[in-house]
């Protein structure tokens, strides 16, 4: 419903819109109409109003609000359904919440600030008010379970497209974490549900430090992270990114549910800067630290690395560039 | 308490206990002891008590109660926690929702019937009151999710072992129904949840048709269910079958958890019923079906079989034997 009136006010550009074509429109009280509008501005809406004229958007906010980014969002699974919090513990937690309560595929949460962000196992997330883009979709992909890793690859590659969009070039190390200089720019966390031989959901938390200034990090990840405005230097436009990101994010999902992971791995392999380098693997099964050259990404999404006794396939772990 | 109760009782054999000794054991008042034996006699258990001596146990239910089926249990993970119902509507349903708020490691739902009992892919499993061991597990092993199918394979072979003490020779159908004559025994459904590296829990439910007689099984699973009972003329206690079942999956658990899945892979093979033959395989994945001969058992615990097109890797799907 406030996703029309914003889109109606938005068409009308310089011109007033009448609360009696609204209401006429949406085929509600002009109350009601009043009262959308009263919420708008709560949220950062700044809407003229005028006797006998009706109502005009002065500015929107830059806020991640379902009203800003599902208008002209040219997706078919991803975002479609979008839960927006301006605070929320973790979008993950909520998105695990939804798909467990039966959310259809492709539902977003989205939140200004997450209070206990994660990463893998269990490490936390900075993820500051307003600065970042901090969100979790629920996919319900027809895999067996061995094939979830490839669809984190595949939310990496979608983030790297979108940025691509901006000419910003971005480099992803295995699996699945951005960079810009050798620090993290982007992070993600894949969690699943299933039985064995089927997924039931899986939920994709994305993290993408946007306007973070270096000296904004929290002294501990200064050296290892970064962000947009760090690497191109001027400050982007979330809600313009965050389309962009589930733009792209759509339409590799539809081809994988269509022809499987092939472009997701060819993509991947562009953006990598992992594979022909000297590595140092920490496996999550075992905690085993080796070292060696990361020299193929199998069929699996599983790093292959030749070390001195011979090849190993990595499936899940830490990998730091020598 | 009422564990400590039945344990003292029982201790006693043909004796009375006083409520007076029971009461100084447990540091409650006499009043607490007759509230307990009161809960107990709801329960099933005849408890005869006589003025001035006390209390008797006289026949203890025939029922998957903690007090009946942890007295005298031999198990370090597997069953020290137990939650019974009388009725439920899945025993997995409830252990997922226990894991997910923390429930440890070796926790146990039990009921004593399922009124929306599910196998795989929500198939029924239906699971009568008192005729069967209708139970789920819950584990945090510390491997790759890869690896949960072999999780499932250990509770296989978990069973096959428990009815080895009762001189029942299981045979293992790939990967994990137990079957006499080609009918199933045994069901079993694994379920999971967990980041790509990292089990945060696996559920394991486990059916065992313990004393159903083949005319009870409804009409349209009378050709492909059995129950023990069937297989051995005669009918079982469960307790003494369910306490067989927790020990040897403990067993095996603290096997797999200090030397990996040699073993379970070792004893699978001697139960299964599967290699060596002509069989048709229904993709889980994609839903393809093809035949060919099973002739072996991967590293990962899947069916590798031999088509006429070369040797196919099955991770999950329904196996019919030709």
């Amino acid at each position: 419903m406030r996703k029309t009136i914003v889109e109606m006010l938005k068409n009308a550009g310089e011109n007033f819109i009448s609360g009696e074509s609204i209401a006429g429109e949406l085929k509600i009280s002009r109350t009601a109409v009043w009262k959308h509008i009263q919420k708008l501005r709560e949220h950062g809406y700044e809407i003229i109003s005028r006797e006998k004229c009706g109502y005009k958007l002065k500015d929107a906010p830059d806020l991640l609000l379902p009203s800003e980014i599902q208008i002209g969002l040219d997706t078919k699974i991803i975002g479609l359904n979008m839960e927006y919090y301006p605070s929320v513990d973790s979008t993950n937690r909520v998105a695990k919440a939804l798909a467990y309560h039966g959310a259809e595929e492709g539902t977003i949460v989205v939140a200004e600030e997450q209070t206990g962000g994660k990463g893998r196992l269990d490490r936390t997330f900075y993820s500051p008010r307003g600065k970042g883009i901090w969100f979790s979709v629920i996919l319900r992909p027809k895999i067996l379970p061995k094939e979830a890793p490839k669809c984190t690859l595949m939310a990496a590659v979608a983030v790297a497209e979108a940025m691509n969009r901006f000419n910003l070039k971005a480099q992803i190390k295995w699996p699945n974490d951005i960079m810009f200089n050798w620090r993290k720019l982007v992070g993600i966390l894949t969690e699943m549900t299933g039985e064995i031989g089927k997924i039931t959901y899986l939920v994709i938390g994305v993290g993408i430090n946007v306007n973070i200034k270096r000296d904004e990090f929290p002294e501990e990840i200064q050296g290892v992270a970064t962000s947009l405005l760090e690497m191109s230097g001027e400050p982007l436009s979330r809600v313009v990114l965050f389309r962009a990101v589930l733009e792209e994010f759509d339409k590799l999902y539809i081809e994988v549910k269509a022809l499987g992971f092939d472009r997701v791995i060819e993509r991947w392999k562009k953006y990598n800067v992992t594979l022909g380098k000297q590595i140092q693997v920490i496996s999550a099964g075992d905690g085993e630290t080796f070292t060696g050259k990361a020299v193929d990404l199998n069929s699996d999404g599983a790093l292959v690395v030749e070390t001195a006794q011979g090849r190993r396939t990595v499936y899940a772990g830490d990998v730091s560039i020598r």
